[in-house]
């Protein structure tokens, strides 16, 4: 099995593809494979691209990965596809958008599924960075549909944040969660041939003035995915914030908060399973004892996090 | 102080007004009155209304109190505003179309803002149903915008759970997050009046249809918020589905799955606030092992574990 490791450091894409289901999954390779990659990241540059269903991140992303390769760079691409409410399964119908490109070995795009827990993808995402960072990619993009807090916290994972909007979908403006404009590096009008694409612009524009001094004035870049009008100009402001942030030394500030983000999730989500476990393990006159009012919910959740372990080891679910 | 708790007792609306304030910033009276009052609930059907920005949702409530109001119901509303981006403040223009009924006693209307994180209202939001329950209020509403996960979460909290779909907000259904259907115990076409009204009832029709078997048949209602068309209607749908709650035992199911959901959002609360203080006081150093890759994040995550104190009473924040 350490024969797929020595294969991933010797450049192999498929072996790559293999290890990153390992990664993901947690398996004992996977995790040692993790430890092992971690010490050979720092060279990629991080975008995390998000915005609600319907902007047209993912043909935004295939155009992006276009214009990288034209500029000589290699592309990685993690998308995170909401899950079917009716199929428990992945939305994949977007990601077909892309089969052009991945043909191109500079080109790596990889579906991950949401699995409907609060920050729950977050490890996996980032383990998943780090390896196709030690591997050697210029760009890694996570892809995220920005319509909750955990996207929003996804979205932090990156060095660059790419909000994404659209003419059309409602009042954009409300719609944006909490927490949303802040994270934005760099907003993008897609679809801007579509008339009300300038309202869109003006509303960010008024958005951003409102909030004054408070928020650092955020490019906006207008795009038409589908033709590529705009996204070569995109590319490059992704390109001038990279080197901005090296200037002013925020990539390294980034970086900290980043890591010390991905230290939060794996230790909650060990804490939320911890948990879960001892709910599981609640004897039936305990939870009988909630429904006749005979304790509290406060005085339950205090005993629970009495007995919880936590010294064990961070492993696979 | 014990004085405000007295005059809850004697049925003040005024004093229930203030010790809710108690309750929802966790001060000492207000952790003694959770645990006095929660002797006292039961008798009120919980009812969570959710869907996306500009569905309607308050317009909806507001006719739905004069509903009940008719037929003799009080009726609690605890609606949770979601943060504005800009201002950190709650966006409360909805809640000014339901002053007309304000001044009624048989009806309360409390609006909370979202503190951004990953169900971080729901523990506030329990305990203050609870004391809504124990005052006597026969129904209690949770308004919460439907846009992630910790709405899902906290539309489980209820006993009867409202779904509202409006026509014109884009792709309707692959707006609606993973496990937001699921929930629904009852859908709401509001605005049915508007002429795509018709579709996105046959969209959740063929959705239905599409889950088969593993769905029970879930009533979709149509209403008009805004003129009380169908919200008559509505109201008798939540009632009959307290009826068949309680006629096939599942009230008392749905309770203690309420109640278990409300410990776990109390111990992940308390665990989250631990691990945040165990990250804020992580020494410089340590920090900087993550990014010159010293440490890898996992191994990280679990030192700060083993190091995390959790026999501590859970409190104030």
């Amino acid at each position: 099995m350490s024969d797929l490791l020595a294969r991933v450091r010797a450049g192999d894409r498929r072996a790559l593809a293999r290890l990153l289901t390992h990664v993901e999954n947690r398996t004992p390779l996977g995790l040692a494979a993790e430890r092992e990659f971690f010490r050979q990241t720092g060279r990629a540059h991080l975008v995390g691209i998000t915005g609600p269903p319907g902007a047209g991140k993912s043909t935004l992303i295939a155009a992006l990965a276009r214009e990288a390769r034209r500029l000589g760079l290699t592309i990685a691409v993690l998308a995170v596809d909401p899950t079917s409410p009716i199929t428990g399964g992945a939305v994949m119908g977007d990601r077909i958008r892309m089969l052009d490109i991945a043909s191109d070995d500079g080109v790596f795009v990889r579906s991950l599924t949401s699995r409907g827990r609060c920050g729950g993808l977050a490890p996996s995402l980032c383990a998943m960075a780090h390896l196709l960072d030690a591997f050697g990619f210029d760009l890694i993009v996570l892809e995220t549909v920005g319509a909750g807090q955990d996207d929003v916290e996804i979205a932090r994972l990156a060095d660059t944040t790419v909000l994404v909007l659209v003419p059309g979908l409602g009042d954009h403006v409300q719609a944006l969660k909490a927490g949303t404009l802040e994270i934005a590096d760099i907003f993008v009008v897609n679809k801007a041939d579509l008339p009300e694409a300038a309202r869109v612009v003006g509303d960010l524009r008024s958005l951003q003035r409102l909030a004054g001094a408070a928020s650092p004035h955020i490019p906006i870049h207008a795009t038409v995915a589908t033709t590529g009008d705009g996204v070569a100009s995109l590319l490059q402001g992704i390109l001038d914030h990279r080197t901005q942030l090296d200037a002013t030394g925020q990539r390294l500030e980034r970086l900290q908060r980043r890591l010390l983000s991905e230290v939060r999730f794996l230790a909650l989500e060990a804490l939320e399973e911890r948990l879960d476990s001892a709910l599981a393990a609640l004897p039936e006159n305990e939870r009988a004892a909630l429904v006749t009012r005979q304790v509290d919910p406060r005085t339950l959740a205090e005993r629970l996090l009495k007995g919880l372990r936590l010294n064990l080891p961070l492993g696979s679910h």
